[in-house]
């Protein structure tokens, strides 16, 4: 497995290993996960973050989970299977939002349900597919970065939002991808991070992420991108996604909607560039798309710090929908899709490109 | 001097005593100022602020400024008014954008300009000015709220960002005077709370306040404020303002523009509430207005907690602005005015109401 690029936050190496990203940029810290109780926490509690990189853990996950069967004696594939179920159920429920984590237990629960010799046979099967889906997500960014540079001027200001960066993937990154492949390109790029509260995503990990490939960035807080775009300092914007609606509504980290109206105010393409499995064509539109209430502390603290009293009523929606209008394009790694989206989307998951 | 409720930020007892807002809400100290740089200090270290309470706060330094020199055994006039003249230099140096500094220094060195008996005269002319303008702009803040309230509808959930309250202002508050007259005039209400980064005057002193005078608020993320919008949760949006320009461009804490464009977009009455002093006819237009840029540890860290490294770059305009057509109307204490505001507001100005 290599990234072309040196983060690489999930890892198989007989468990599931997590670059820690509560500790980021201070600390490097891996974590193990030897089962998969351990791979739910780790996801809910955003040890591994980013749509893309719960989905490949969540697949190792099912790895992790076939593995403690066995070796708490099940032997017979039946019981495995059950328990296979039972363990896809637990990881699905880690975090509601984002399409890829169910997207990936649906491809190993296929591989769960095929004909295997014998429960390590299945394992062996589990853990080959988890490479593939991480392997899959990787080039997928690749491919989405190439097809998204395309769209980038030769000497741009981008902004982004969150991390859709090699964290948040198999590595490379999604929005983080396009702006790695501009600078391949040769292009001349500088990139406005919102810091993203309540967790800071831009603040501790888009930052750090393009402070180590050397591409120059300015941290902002959430509540200076408009004003930045005002002073016409942003030629692009380009974020990643959660889950894409059928009529190509984005969710994704919350605070991404008020940026795409911003750009909107101002004629600046709102890019968002994610794989194809975070299309959820089952899901009609924005209004159908869950939105995780995540804990109120995270709100009223920061970095362990207290900002507000414990009694504060909080309201923390991780994420919020951006509606279909205010998308220029949505960057896959099949190709760029613009409006309409309902028959875009459609198209392109039918594997007939654009 | 009574504001009619219990936080008063600025008081005078022989030296400007503030309430230091740097450590809302975990504890209630008070900063006593009696020299100029020391009230320098405190305006730019945000012990005290918001524009109205800085121009009190400049006031009084004036007094204290007077009491200085007279102490450092200056009794000629003459020498005495060189001496304030430098004060207002430095005081008006402390901040850039709010204009209610320069207006209180401005209407202080009249003041200074006019005849006095003596230094001891002098100053205590000063004092009666400075006692005059913070009792003037409590009585504007009820005045904002009485106006302002009739705006608000019967069972409303009003948004507002930074702190444009009485930790503001003398007392009682511009945007948060118009919430509590429209308490005390029986609506139901309901505040959404921007929580404001970097310095979180929204987590740790809008919520504060609002806690202490028992009307009940959410705090949010500053990114959540759109989606708020978008969920039909906000019936009306009230700010504060650090300065108005003829045409009606708002100049308030960062963010604040982001918020006018998400309220636009959802049909939401975006409310300025501010008194005449805010109001600064010799700028034309937003553009011509200095944003003050902050210490780029305020993004950096969070409460002296760390969020980024220390070489991380950062861009950190303390305000933004808001462009007059984004601003349903300007709440003053001589009335509620709308636009066309180059009209508006100089009819306002010149004290026939509209």
């Amino acid at each position: 497995m290599t990234s072309g690029f040196d983060v690489e936050p999930v890892r198989w190496d007989d468990a599931v290993l997590l670059l820690d990203q509560r500790r980021l940029p201070f600390e490097e810290t891996w974590v193990r996960c030897g089962d998969v109780a351990s791979v739910v926490a780790a996801v809910r509690d955003l040890t591994v973050r980013g749509a893309p990189a719960i989905g490949i853990t969540a697949a190792y996950g099912m790895v992790v989970a076939a593995r403690e069967l066995a070796a708490g004696g099940v032997g017979d594939l039946g019981t495995a299977r059950e328990g296979l179920q039972e363990a896809a159920g637990l990881l699905r429920g880690a975090r509601p939002t984002a399409v890829n984590l169910g997207w990936a237990l649906d491809r190993q629960l296929e591989v769960v349900a095929a004909a295997h010799a014998d429960v390590t046979a299945l394992s062996a099967a589990l853990l080959a597919s988890a490479q593939r889906i991480h392997a899959d997500e990787v080039n997928a960014c690749h491919a989405i970065g190439r097809l998204g540079a395309a769209l980038v001027p030769e000497d741009a200001n981008l902004l982004t939002h969150c991390n859709a960066g090699a964290l948040a993937t198999g590595g490379f990154g999604t929005a983080l991808g396009v702006v790695r492949a501009a600078v391949a390109a040769g292009k001349s790029v500088h990139v406005w991070v919102d810091e993203t509260r309540p967790v800071l995503q831009g603040a501790r990990l888009t930052a750090w992420e393009l402070g180590r490939a050397g591409i120059p960035n300015t941290l902002i807080p959430d509540g200076a991108a408009a004003s930045v775009m005002a002073r016409g300092r942003v030629d692009v914007v380009v974020v990643g996604a959660d889950r894409i609606a059928a009529n190509g509504d984005v969710a994704n980290k919350i605070g991404t909607y008020g940026v795409a109206l911003a750009a909107a105010a101002h004629d600046i393409p709102f890019l968002v560039a994610a794989p194809c499995s975070t299309v959820d064509l089952d899901c009609a539109n924005g209004d159908a798309i869950v939105v995780e209430e995540r804990d109120p502390d995270e709100v009223r603290s920061v970095c362990g710090q207290a900002v507000a009293p414990p009694a504060q009523a909080v309201a923390n929606p991780a994420f919020d929908v951006t509606p279909a209008h205010l998308v220029a394009a949505i960057v896959t790694e099949r190709g760029v899709v613009r409006a309409p989206y309902d028959t875009s989307l459609r198209r392109l998951t039918r594997g007939l490109g654009t």
